[in-house]
């Protein structure tokens, strides 16, 4: 009668920035053992982990032997050896997201051309080998964002060609020219599918970006978009983590464009910017969902507890070094206020140091609270 | 203009349990790099913090050498050695609480005492110093309990004392007689007091106990005594904190008797099991709390977000040994219910391995949630 027990389990972590910490933090209230992969010896999760590797994750023959001291592998960063992970398929590690999953959104012009063949709405594209490529098109693809098919986020390996004048700043890599789209507004909508087929999708959030930084800045939920279009976002968003065929966190990025037509822009298959404010504002958070989703454990209640407002907090532009915190005690002392930092020693201009979200059942007393946040809040060296 | 800026502490915390892992949890959201000192090289903590020694806190010589390598030194347990916390404070480490309270806390002689002087309600009492001076009292003390005044804690260290028959079980060690409080219902404040003397209750939480074990079972907010006892409750406990002057939690347990008095049952000066459900249920969580008060930071908001119930899970009767886990995947799918294990190996009787808490905005509601977690879920050994 007794032997459906669950016994620890070891969660490896390929990547222990930020995500990889912040799972740490829901993870730890679980019987696992945490794992972490990381080439930065003062990783975000060095010090919360059962063991900490420092090593490439990028490696074959390092994941491959820090998979194999593991029962479940995940990702905090998609940019990973695969034919490794393939390999530890193979010897029967629970690698989710799963190997062929990761590949395919590894590379930009798999994934345009998945959208494609599926009919899932996204910008159109051409992939491009060389720079030469681009001198074929006419000029109705231009304006165009040009995208490196491998190892982009966060606006890096992105390029802007307005016309053929731009055409020299062209990356010698595989890539793909994406047509640039009107764009109203982005949203994004994180998907969690159970290894049961289990499948629940967190509220859409706004996102505003920082265009210097080209980051995801502040996120709004819930979305101010009408309720229809949102529906529209989740359903093509739940289509696209079913196709893919993903266990675990699948984040979708979406554009609506002055059409009014929803654009799939990117997905990651992991915990994802966009989600950070699920800590306080859901019922489970992404970090937790991710957990119970790769772990095969049932995947939690996403609905909204309350309206929020989630504001990433930057390295100040004209600061390199380590970190110090302006302004700590005047947002500590604002109510609904949660603010996470991430344990990172050095600051540098718009690194990612932290995040703060705010809880309001207001949401424009929230957005206030934002601004107030970012005009007095900064992280600067000594 | 930017010399007000903050720094990575170094925060020092003397016990590695199940507390100061669930402190570890909020405190590495902020600027702070963590030391634990415990005596078990498996301790909760072993793998969550900056620096993790393995030590007796009892001991002169290893807390002052660990507390010298901190900036801010705090406790998860009361039995510590406060000889050398006081040499610390000469030298300048910020000890939270102070050395001088934490000694008056360890002796239960020396708090009733305190009670006593400063006119705080608390059960009539008789200090004992060995086991013959129980005879010179007279029948009416009787049935009564015999405390230890020194390492007591959870119900260790006390006996019940029905009458003459059992003044042979009584403790070689001094100790204090309280006489038996005829108990309506029991209940807990936790305070907080910041370094500026800011001072922030959380709401009163009603308390149901495990007889056989001797610990509390059950939390429930809010709680369901009458509005004006809960104010005088409150009231109480902020006097005992201040009175004490403590800076940082200070949790006080009280009776309600069958004649309506409020008395002061324990005081713990520390995070405490009947505020887990904090992280949850209120703005900000006791162990983020603790964390404000003894660093110097502004306190947070201590108003409920939701009526909870808390249920301490205790390993099963009968089991000894590494630690399964019954029914886990049942509890994971009970909307609102948040599962915190402690990443204990071996389960014991009645050993604290965990604890959920279940949200709801109606009480009865989580109560039934609670008692369903309590007959499915079992903690027991292969």
């Amino acid at each position: 009668v007794q032997n459906n027990f669950i016994s620890r389990k070891k969660l490896g972590i390929l990547g222990g920035g930020q995500l990889g910490r912040m799972l740490i933090r829901e993870a730890m209230r679980y019987p696992l053992d945490i794992y972490v992969l990381d080439p930065d010896k003062d990783a975000p999760c060095k010090n919360y982990a059962q063991y900490f590797e420092v090593g490439n994750f990028a490696d074959y023959d390092t994941v491959l032997n820090f998979g194999r001291k593991t029962d479940v592998l995940t990702i905090e960063i998609e940019h990973v050896n695969v034919v490794a992970l393939k390999q530890l398929e193979k010897e029967g590690i629970s690698v989710c997201p799963q190997a062929g999953v990761i590949e395919m959104i590894q590379d930009k012009g798999l994934q345009k051309q998945f959208y494609a063949k599926h009919n899932i709405p996204t910008a159109d594209f051409r992939l491009i080998n060389n720079p030469q490529d681009l001198h074929q098109l006419d000029d109705n693809w231009f304006p165009a964002f040009l995208k490196s098919r491998k190892l982009g986020y966060d606006g890096k390996g992105v390029l802007a060609i307005h016309s053929k004048k731009d055409f020299h700043k062209a990356f010698d890599a595989p890539s793909v020219l994406e047509i640039a789209v009107k764009i109203k507004t982005e949203l994004a909508v994180i998907v969690a599918v159970g290894k049961n087929g289990e499948i629940k999708s967190y509220p859409p959030v706004d996102m505003a970006f920082n265009e210097k930084a080209n980051l995801v800045e502040y996120l709004f939920v819930p979305s101010r978009i009408d309720s229809k279009k949102l529906e529209e976002a989740r359903i093509i968003a739940e289509k696209v983590a079913r196709l893919i065929g993903i266990i675990g966190l699948l984040a979708v990025e979406l554009f609506i464009d002055t059409d009014d037509r929803i654009l799939v822009n990117e997905i990651a298959p992991r915990t994802h910017n966009s989600g950070h404010h699920t800590f306080e504002a859901n019922i489970t958070s992404q970090f937790e969902q991710h957990m119970r989703a790769v772990c095969g454990f049932p995947l939690g209640e996403t609905s909204a507890i309350s309206a929020a407002v989630m504001v990433n907090l930057l390295g100040e532009e004209g600061y390199t070094g380590e970190a110090v915190y302006l302004g700590l005690e005047e947002i500590m002392q604002m109510e609904g206020v949660y603010l996470h930092l991430y344990g990172k020693k050095i600051t540098k201009p718009f690194r990612k140091m932290g995040h703060a979200t705010i809880i309001d059942k207001d949401l424009n007393a929230a957005i206030q609270k934002a601004e107030r946040i970012k005009s007095v809040f900064k992280i600067i060296s000594k």
